[in-house]
């Protein structure tokens, strides 16, 4: 099988290490818009040749992984969709689901099968220098097939996905959008608003001094990377713009009765069992075997 | 020296340990509400002996540690406020200062010197079980003197923060209440906030299974001790609330430039840079030798 990875920083770079982790057979393609990045990737290990040009690195591929921001996916899928062998297998990584199914769809040739991806893993840290094998293993992978889906397609995604130790879950892209606005562009908003506010405060000198590890842990994902964080609020404004609303309405909220503590005592509480009972579940989660697809919602009625 | 340490939780119960590892002659009376935590503490070697009533721990002492939540610190002044020997120094390490400060003056004997404490690190673990040795180790403390303090006092306790390894930084209640009220329990109400919102959505089932290390981060300090966090709001609301207002205003405008490329640019790019500086500044700081107490702003004029 040949597989072709288009962007070979974190994400790209990790998944060709851990393909040829666990499919040493599978012959391994990698194409970069910086040609050092590209000798860097052959150099780790992450990808068994780099070719030049799009066209070549995806000419004789099985499968076609884009591994870069979201809006970069549009114009590669233009630029690929002439030179896709029939029957190809293209898949992405990226963060927001709803506008590349439907840059696919608009793209793509027929003879292409598109099935979008996100990996449920990452890090502040990007590049390939980043890159780690097992930085997907044991991590839920979102699989968000078009509605006419072949069987076969998304059976060989899925093993793909569970091959490297990941846990295919199948959503629609509207389910897959709408949560991960949530759990995970909400958060990083909220880290990149904490240090924007507490930064460009006039005492920032002082509370530089005493920032702590708590600090240090909130504003994490502030350091991620800039070009993929304003692609993913591009794409996905409409699902995260209700969850920032609802959160500046519980900080007013919480700022009218930081003097009561019967609302203080029970939502700090609260909290802290709702995110132990997460943490339970998670960790039992984790220990289960991942070889079937679990799907969420109606994503099981159209697409499974 | 006599020291007496009253609340044996994570932080009483690491500054035990990491006073009897530094002063090895030094003698550590420990007393907690619960006899089985003063019992614990005692078979963890975080105090020498323990005294069954607050009278007994305080009779001998050079020195006495207050290790409570906030609002358990003003009756344990009132209660220990008769059997405190002439010349003490009387200590808290306690989130929030400017009502610590005035509970002293007004609880505690003139032959005593009270100076307020806060060593800025923590977890949210909690308990003697957490307690750590080193867990102050490198630390910034906030030391918190009154106007009138003795030299020779502010001097003795700089110098037990310094001999477990930690940095005392000299500030006045209002700079220390200000400062922890953004760096420290704003993003405790952040992380708190995202949990509510999220696990209160009819969508949670499916948010729970999506969610990755970036939410349990984000979310790390909403497992913190209710009661403790509940007082820290209840004696810095002023502090804390134009925080809170601030961080809906940011949210809500963040939310009405989801579209607009250029704003989300700038922002990521800046609170990048503005949090990457602060890291390396933290890093520069933390190689520095810690003998001399830092002061900041005005605490210098009026303290040092």
């Amino acid at each position: 099988m040949n597989v072709t990875i288009i962007g070979l920083g974190l994400i790209g770079g990790s998944l060709g290490l851990a393909l040829r982790r666990a499919l040493p057979d599978v012959l391994i393609t990698g194409w970069d818009r910086e040609g050092a990045v590209a000798q860097a990737a052959l150099d780790y290990g992450a990808i068994n040749r780099a070719l030049p040009t799009l066209a070549e690195a995806v000419a004789e591929s099985d499968v076609v992984v884009l591994a870069t921001p979201v809006l970069a996916v549009r114009a590669i899928f233009a630029a690929i969709a002439p030179h896709l062998p029939p029957g190809v297998l293209v898949t992405d990584v990226a963060s927001t689901k709803a506008d590349v199914l439907a840059w696919a769809s608009a793209l793509l040739p027929a003879s292409a099968v598109f099935i979008g991806g996100h990996p449920m893993a990452g890090s502040e840290q990007h590049g390939i220098a980043s890159a780690r094998a097992d930085l997907l293993c044991g991590a839920v992978y979102c699989v968000i097939p078009p509605p006419d889906v072949p069987p076969a397609a998304l059976s060989r995604l899925c093993q793909l996905v569970t091959a490297i130790g990941a846990r295919p879950l199948l959503l629609t892209p509207e389910q897959h959008d709408s949560c991960v606005a949530a759990i995970s562009h909400l958060p990083f908003l909220l880290a990149t608003a904490l240090v924007q506010l507490t930064t460009s405060d006039a005492r920032w000198p002082e509370l530089s001094a005493l920032a702590a590890s708590g600090y240090r842990d909130m504003t994490r994902l502030a350091s991620g990377d800039p070009t993929m964080h304003r692609d993913i609020c591009l794409t996905n404004a409409a699902a995260i713009r209700p969850w920032l609303r609802d959160m500046a309405r519980l900080l007013d909220d919480l700022a009218d009765h930081l003097d009561a503590p019967g609302y203080l005592e029970q939502l700090f509480s609260g909290a802290r069992e709702q995110r132990n009972d997460w943490l339970d579940e998670r960790a039992s989660r984790a220990s289960l075997p991942g070889s079937q697809p679990a799907v969420v919602g109606d994503a099981a009625r159209s697409d499974a």
